[in-house]
């Protein structure tokens, strides 16, 4: 609950309207009523902002302007930059702040002798800290979750319940890892011995950035020789799987069940779509991205959006789709037939 | 171990045979034997019927009809008007019925003080239970189970080993839970900052109704702002992920690996093949069926069977076929220039 | 820490150079100094292995000719016949030894007092073994695992932390199961209801064999009325979703994200690539390759290679592509009738 004069205080903005309204949550355009505060985004949402009992709306200059004399009188109006990003500051406000039971390291905490947890950090009930650990400031480790040995955790990161961080790994600050999240398990290698497989072990370790968060039942798999690198401010989504000595540059995003085979060198400031799978031992150049449900399987050296989808038809249209895709070669080789007859046709008919 | 008798008063059906013959276990027509149960859901298998040596099979009218005089003598019969609906019922009967531990809380789980945990309920080793949580009546919660701050679940509800659900969401009654499911993580949500992301936090909660079943190492995010919700009756297989402010309609079915992007509206009685996604945004009507490994990028208005599948092909076939699919566009305007060449050629032709 | 002398001594191989050199760990060529040994696996690394320095390399007869002369004088040779294979052999002589917390059995395990764990198993903390499950001979349990009621593990097999075996559920020796990994949910099966679902109880269990090894996150569901079954040797990489009833043949190898669903026979020394589906009640032949991202949706009775994935383009010319693509049956039809048109222009012609 926040006065608009506290929010405005806090997160900057021009206020129009009166600075003792309460604020109890955020909604969307449609639903906000009362006590709430909504956003537009979007010049295409103008009209629904217009028809909005919000109690206040966050705008840029030119919404606000766009709105003028449309908006009903008691609406309030918080002027900004970037009404989204100024969203996703205020949503922040509103996190629902959880009771913090003392004491701050629950006694069903397994916790070695040898790690070092700093004391200012909250372990809650089952969680297992493995020998020479070592966990930064104001860190959080969610109930269940273990860390293995000697791995280490930056300030003020945050691990929700069932993470597991295997032996050896670092994690930098302020990052979040979401529930099932399994950040150094080995990763996929083996020779191959008259048909049988011999295991690579992997002796690398995973090393993780500042501010990045890592979603639900995601995997990063520890380096074979060298390290898998997650550099700073990276997003990613859940089951995602990344392989062993991947290395991903700053401020990419990868949402759900992304995969990516080991040794990919990927760029900063990457975008990936749900399920886009990249294959191994390739890189894709800083600033591409990569659409939902495509496979790269070469080097991309140019920024821009890249897409392979097969298009979704109705079954019946795809079955003919399909059974016409086989033939598409031989296609080639008629339509080649076709022109090359009537050339030869045209021809002699020029002469005439 | 059941009676013949005990079966059918069970479950109905009509008995052709001795009513004390003792059925030990279900099987396929194949595989069956003494003291087994089989049936035929499929006309397909009647001939493996006619050939099997089970102690009793679970035919339909018209099955049993066609079977007449060639089932062994001793082969008695169950009646019933849909076989396969008759052993999914069966089934439950001939679920091994564990020894339950006493006691019902097991000492080692960390319930706080401030959580209401039915005295009928049964709650496993290391599970924990968070602040404020509810856990209904005969509700079962498995070894290292989370169940976060303020949670709820309904009567007679399963959790199996190791599940997490995050504070504030819901689950409704007779639900279960397979091991490693994530219910609530937070939604991926992130507005852009001069090329770093800024977290919207997600406010809403996972809401699910009655009777939904959720697979292994299943994850569905919480809503930004409203919530993320799964109808009574929704059947969830493993790896599936649920993005946040999603709603899924009552009684549809999703196989394993599927993926639903943030904010689709799916309706009800549809069925999702494996690794089928679905892009965010968007709408699916009910009773709409999407084929495995297919990507649904815009909104289906009509039911039916939606199908996009690059077809696999032994890997040299599909390297010509993959460099032609390419050349399309290029096609599209050869096979027009041919048409129209041929039409002109043809045109003085008829005037002839 | 190791002389060339030890390595030699307990991997084979025929040592060119100095046998008291200290070889600290393994590198890749590029990266690999002093106290480093590193391999040329394939010849078109020769031209590195020349300029590496390294102060030992692996090499096979072949490439120590191609190299005669080129290597600084210092450098250290092991001859082998297959250096890869040298190689997986060596790293597993430098995994990182983890001092071994006493006591064996973690105080906060909670073992049922009618479980049979072998005296010279770990467990480690918070780990939960049911009634009547066994744990043979050194194995280690990691942190937060859940071994279902009778469920078994043979001699040397290995639980990363959060692993969940399900009751009744097998594992062979020599096993390793990362983090994550769920063994034994419920397949998928359910009858329909006049549009409910009803719940197929999935009597079966998974059978593993030995020497398999299971990525992180990775879910094998239980069969409904027989076994799932997975054959000595399989590799399975993370997030892995194996259907119930699959049965996988001995050596068979998947990349992460593969999806198998239920009922499908999988013949021995197959490979998969990431993300690749294999729909079910299908049979795949030994030694078949599937590559990345492919979807199988019928049996395969020959070995090879086998592919299905759509080209990713630009996203420009892929918009063209898929345009193009739902023309193709029309395509066909008027291919047809330009070579019936030219057909019948050019047989008067012929008359002429």
């Amino acid at each position: 609950m926040l006065t608009l004069k506290q929010i405005v205080a806090t997160l900057g903005g021009r206020l129009h309207g009166r600075e003792d309204i309460v604020i109890h949550g955020i909604a969307p355009l449609k639903t906000a009523g009362a006590g709430q505060i909504s956003f537009v985004a979007q010049a295409k949402s103008l009209k629904q902002a217009a028809a909005s009992q919000a109690e206040a709306l966050i705008l840029s200059a030119s919404s606000l302007q766009s709105l003028q004399g449309k908006l009903p009188a008691h609406t309030a109006v918080i002027e900004v930059d970037d009404p989204y990003l100024y969203y996703a500051r205020l949503s922040q406000l509103f996190v629902r702040h959880e009771t913090v039971t003392a004491p701050l390291h629950h006694p069903t905490a397994a916790i070695d002798a040898s790690a070092v947890v700093d004391s200012s950090a909250r372990i809650d009930a089952q969680v297992v800290i493995e020998a020479g650990a070592v966990i930064g400031p104001r860190c959080r480790i969610g109930a269940g979750s273990v860390i293995g040995a000697r791995a280490q955790l930056g300030a003020d990161t945050q691990l929700h319940p069932r993470v597991t961080l295997y032996a050896d790994c670092l994690i930098g600050q302020r990052c979040i890892i979401h529930s099932g999240a399994v950040i150094g398990a080995d990763g996929f290698g083996f020779a191959n011995d008259r048909g049988a497989w011999v295991k690579i072990a992997q002796l690398g370790r995973v090393v993780i950035g500042d501010d990045v968060e890592i979603g639900a039942n995601t995997t990063i798999d520890r380096g074979a020789l060298g390290d898998t690198v997650i550099e700073e401010g990276v997003k990613l989504d859940n089951q995602i799987q990344i392989g062993h000595n991947t290395h991903i540059g700053a401020h990419t995003a990868m949402a759900g069940c992304v995969g990516v085979a080991g040794s990919a060198r990927i760029g900063k400031h990457c975008m990936f779509g749900g399920a886009a799978m990249i294959l191994g031992h390739l890189e894709i150049a800083d600033r591409v991205t990569v659409s939902s449900g495509t496979l790269i399987s070469r080097s991309i050296t140019e920024p821009g959006m890249y897409t392979g989808i097969f298009p979704a038809q109705a079954n019946a249209d795809w079955e003919k789709t399909a059974a016409v895709l086989r033939q598409l070669p031989d296609f080639r080789q008629r339509l080649k037939a076709l022109e090359v007859l009537l050339s030869q046709a045209n021809a002699p008919n020029d002469k005439e």
